[in-house]
């Protein structure tokens, strides 16, 4: 396999730093390549704006607009390019950060806006003139596993538990974006308590890690529904013989 | 009222920008005072790393742990105060972006993970020792807006629609960053379509928006349950009588 391990933290001595190393280490002991864009030590720019798109005559900038024509033209600033051939080559996608305010440090969250712009990542049309999207598009083929650290406890991330269960709390990242786009998403890495981590706990999870690592082409992807498969009408609206009754963003998993 | 303006868009002259206008023009005519935190033309560093923190001794950085200590010593960076600063002063805080992937622009992210440390939005104890969060806490009694942008048709959002219903999609800025800090969440005002918004489309939106601002006070935040409101349990999971049944993160919303 082909990993693309992307890092968000801006201390590499971290329990996150010291889970990527054994991340990495299981990744080449199973006979695995893969590459590594650790945003913080990359000096990542994590904001958007005229200067990744080449220095064409403008007016006024149309973010969307203008990230799909400078990728058409090739104009997208280099380390957009670099981070978009990596992603090319690979055909599985690790996201590692802590969990900030329910959902990426901004660092990685710009990674998202500069990177996977309209025309590779999405916005891309089917033979029969549809948009493909949501389990089909840019990516589809690749896989993604987010693995994220949160101070809480495991309980408040239960179906039940205040903060959100940890699947929904990600949707925007696991069905708005890596589905969005095409990849397949696994069912996060997540380990719980991390502030008040004891020695065996960080054993406990560097071996939870490479065991995830282990099984992370045979892993069962959340069962998102393909925007294409018949299960929504004209207006992206989930048919009413499909989950009949309920909502709510757990109605976009189908059952096992 | 006092108004703290949080604006993510690098183009003036887009959509949001004129309604930005607009919105503040509405707000000077109500007789509101207002402030601006226009992120992009302060050039917000959105980012959190080592020079958040003023240049003592360190070994390794903890991130929250660090916040705080900074915080408590008043060795946050300048410009994290100066926020802090507005939002102190502010009784209600609105914040303007176009979602981009389901979120906020990796600029405003950095401003939540960079100006909302512990101590100071949160991590603070209530007099029966209690850690104040959700619906109580370092920013309790303000109110916080939130103003998006999408491309995408209204359809999609509903509560059956393929990209998951606003408010669920927005749960980890609503609950689980204004909600978490004590900070009432109104109803996300939204212009959906905006990639093909025509000029009397526009009109509306910015019709829509000075009536949201006029009734800014008297709007019934969304009804989520407060954390030390007795209906979650010491595992900071909802009771088994209270929604009983249910999961998913819409359960945190009490009903009217």
């Amino acid at each position: 396999m082909k990993i693309l391990w992307v890092f968000a933290h801006p201390e590499q001595r971290s329990l996150n730093g010291s889970l990527m190393t054994e991340g990495l280490r299981t990744l080449e002991e199973l006979g695995h390549e893969h590459r590594v864009s650790d945003l913080y030590a990359m000096g990542w720019k994590a904001v958007v704006d005229a200067d990744d798109f080449g220095d064409g005559p403008r007016e006024r900038l149309f973010v969307g607009r203008e990230q799909q024509r400078a990728y058409g033209d090739g104009e997208l600033s280099k380390d957009i390019l670099v981070e978009q051939e990596k992603i090319a080559w690979a055909d599985t996608l690790v996201f590692q950060f802590p969990l900030w305010w329910f959902g990426p440090p901004a660092i990685l969250k710009g990674w998202f806006d500069r990177v996977l712009v309209q025309g590779f990542g999405f916005g891309i049309e089917g033979p029969d003139g549809r948009t493909l999207r949501y389990g089909d598009g840019g990516l589809a083929g690749k896989r993604a596993l987010v693995v994220t650290s949160v101070g809480a406890r495991e309980s408040g991330f239960g179906p039940r538990g205040i903060h959100g269960s940890i699947e929904e709390v990600l949707f925007p990242l696991l069905h708005g974006t890596f589905w969005y786009t095409g990849m397949a998403a696994l069912p996060p890495f997540v380990v719980y308590g991390a502030d008040r981590l004891t020695e065996s706990g960080r054993s406990h999870g560097a071996a939870a890690l490479r065991e995830r690592l282990r099984t992370l082409h045979t892993t069962e992807p959340l069962p998102f529904r393909h925007e294409n498969g018949g299960e929504y009408d004209e207006d992206l609206v989930l048919r009413p013989d499909i989950a009949r009754g309920l909502s709510g963003v757990g109605v976009h998993r189908a059952p096992r």
